[in-house]
């Protein structure tokens, strides 16, 4: 299917959609033999909504590939996720509103601590505290000028992470990170992977060496890695691709960047799930596509804490009425990727998908399951067709062909 | 999966593949929780059929897109539907007969009606009686003749509607449509969407402007909307593509047109579902790939009558056993898209599908529905695919690789 396909089919119209996405909310049983997180939750509401909706699995990347958040995101919002897919650096910046300039070029940076052997002991910096992180930042920022770009940044994210970007050359994705990804290692130098990226391995490798030179004295923060790298880049928007006035409703710096890459306003200072729902009635007049992302039902399971990331799931169907009293007109809920608490991570297991609709065939799911939604009518799909689906069941899609 | 794979493995044998279309056959329940028309119909013939072979559902384009019947046969004939997707004027030429040639510019016409003041007041002329548009075309083509194109064909489909084809110039499918899509407004202006359309934007605005001068006088036909244009296209045949020796066994214009652009041999002078068995009884020695169309299904759908579309399923299925008694090697059933009475129109819904043959693994759906074909061992798969399944079961394609 040609990616602007339904770019030529859009027609707008009033209906609302409501995508609400539990994240990391695929899961795999403690113990052989038992239920999912999802499966074991008690989710009287979701079940009612799996009853007369149709039910399905979506592959965010593909069989087999376990997705990073940004994939997953951009396949949620009907991106292709591997055409899409963009280095962390970006995201981060994203994620802070730093004002990106056609041409920048962004670096994830990890604060990281260098032992006197040169070798890297600590590719956190003892998860570095947030103050401190701004405190070096500062200092990095008014000491370090490279001679051959006009501008280097640096901004703090959170901890041990932050954000670096070069402005002012030309630049290229196309370099080794400067991460040696264990410690006992030197940190790697930089190095061009093809000859129009010698420039950008050249200002690296240079601020590479002038933060550690800034640093020196510093016991933990010694050093930085360099990794992430990632060119500036336009998105074309979800206003103009798929016709709608989308709202962001999350709490976390990255989901929200993602969303404002994609051209979505980005509701702000909302930390809580109950502050989340309590923004969806409150914008719920002014836009017809919402975004509302539930962040601990991945973190309980990267934490690999099951009965946690239960009570996440259980908690968020307690909330599920108020969503459903909104009356809207296609309620999606999924996720982005699936975290089984017991592999702590993401992974590449299909995440279950449930759309409710008028237009819905109810399928013969009667509860909302990873198994349970094998039999379900929207079937396996990838997930970058979804919100295609969800545009069909709110009338915004014309018919395709004479 | 590359377009000309199936191409590379064709070996040509006796053996017959009957397809059999009802149009339209995926629906919606009447009421929630209620039974779709094919799940309401009594259909023990289709059962039985659906019992010993495999089922599935279709996708005719792509999760969430709502075709056309052109895209949805083009994907039933084993052609991809976006690739080759037509402009409507292409489809009426087809299904009409019209003798074409390389170059030809394509137009779907509908007569309408122009109040005083110069805006469309019926976009349909009041449905037009057939013989009046023939009248109307016949006057148009003697009067009308355009300076910068070699001649320009006026040709009567049906009521209101009508072909408009130019001939001999350098024509472009990249121009406006003359129709305002709603009443109440002017005619729009043909105009290029790219430099090379300049021509025929001036030939479609000229034409527009003789077409009225014509018609002045006509109290309901005065006017004509020109859309659907579309270029001369050869179509690679059904008989070079896939070694068939193809009937197209079909009422309406546009599906024998269809056919006939895809290289069917295209059965003349049907109208009931009757007529058309008899067909395949009388032409059944000749061919070894029979495309059987029954256009019902799909007319009650879009005209919203539930019960009257489960009558056509419930009256096609008594003919199912006349079909059998052929014994053709490969029987599928199908629809080309989905129909819902209750939407009154084409639906993105998935379209089941049953194929029986001695090859058929059968699965365990033991009835014809929507939602028995969810369990079915054809899987969901791209309607584009079915055409190769069913070469296939019939013994007609090679091992892909040594």
């Amino acid at each position: 299917m040609p990616k602007n396909i339904i770019t030529q089919l859009i027609q707008k119209n009033d209906k609302k959609i409501v995508l609400l996405v539990m994240d990391g909310l695929g899961g795999l049983p403690k113990k052989p033999g038992g239920l999912t997180e999802l499966e074991t939750a008690y989710t009287p509401n979701l079940d009612r909504l799996a009853a007369s909706g149709t039910c399905g699995l979506l592959d965010p990347v593909g069989p087999g590939i376990t997705p990073g958040s940004g994939p997953a995101h951009f396949a949620l919002f009907g991106y292709d996720p591997v055409e899409y897919n963009v280095g962390r650096g970006l995201l981060s910046a994203a994620g802070l509103g730093f004002p990106m300039q056609p041409g920048d070029f962004f670096m994830r940076a990890n604060f990281a601590t260098l032992d006197k052997n040169g070798l890297i002991s600590d590719r956190r910096a003892g998860r570095l505290a947030t103050d401190k992180n701004e405190t070096l930042c500062k200092r990095l920022q008014e000491s370090i000028k490279l001679p051959s770009v006009e501008k280097v940044f640096f901004r703090t994210e959170k901890e041990h992470r932050a954000l670096v970007v070069l402005r002012g050359g030309k630049f290229s994705e196309q370099i080794t990170e400067t991460d040696p990804q264990q410690t006992g290692k030197p940190l790697v130098r930089a190095r061009a992977l093809v000859p129009e990226a010698d420039f950008t391995a050249a200002a690296v490798g240079e601020l590479s060496d002038k933060i550690i030179k800034t640093l020196a004295g510093e016991q933990q923060a010694n050093c930085m890695l360099l990794r992430g790298y990632a060119g500036y880049r336009l998105f074309p928007g979800m206003p103009e691709r798929f016709g709608l006035n989308p709202l962001a409703i999350a709490a976390y710096p990255m989901y929200k960047g993602i969303a404002g890459l994609v051209g979505m306003t980005v509701a702000e200072g909302l930390s809580t799930i109950e502050d989340e729902i309590a923004a969806l009635q409150a914008k719920y007049k002014e836009y017809d596509f919402f975004y509302v992302h539930i962040k601990a039902t991945d973190s309980r399971g990267e934490d690999g804490k099951f009965d946690d990331k239960v009570k996440v799931i259980e908690q968020v169907d307690k909330l599920i009425p108020e969503i459903c009293a909104l009356k809207p007109d296609v309620l999606v809920v999924t996720g982005d990727h699936s975290t089984p608490a017991s592999l702590s991570g993401h992974s590449w297991h299909p995440v279950p998908a449930l759309l409710a609709a008028p237009t819905c065939l109810p399928d013969l799911v009667t509860s909302f399951g990873e198994r349970a939604c094998l039999a379900g009518g929207l079937g396996r799909i990838p997930m970058k067709f979804l919100l295609g689906v969800a545009l069909a069941h709110a009338g915004k899609l014309q018919k395709f062909g004479a």
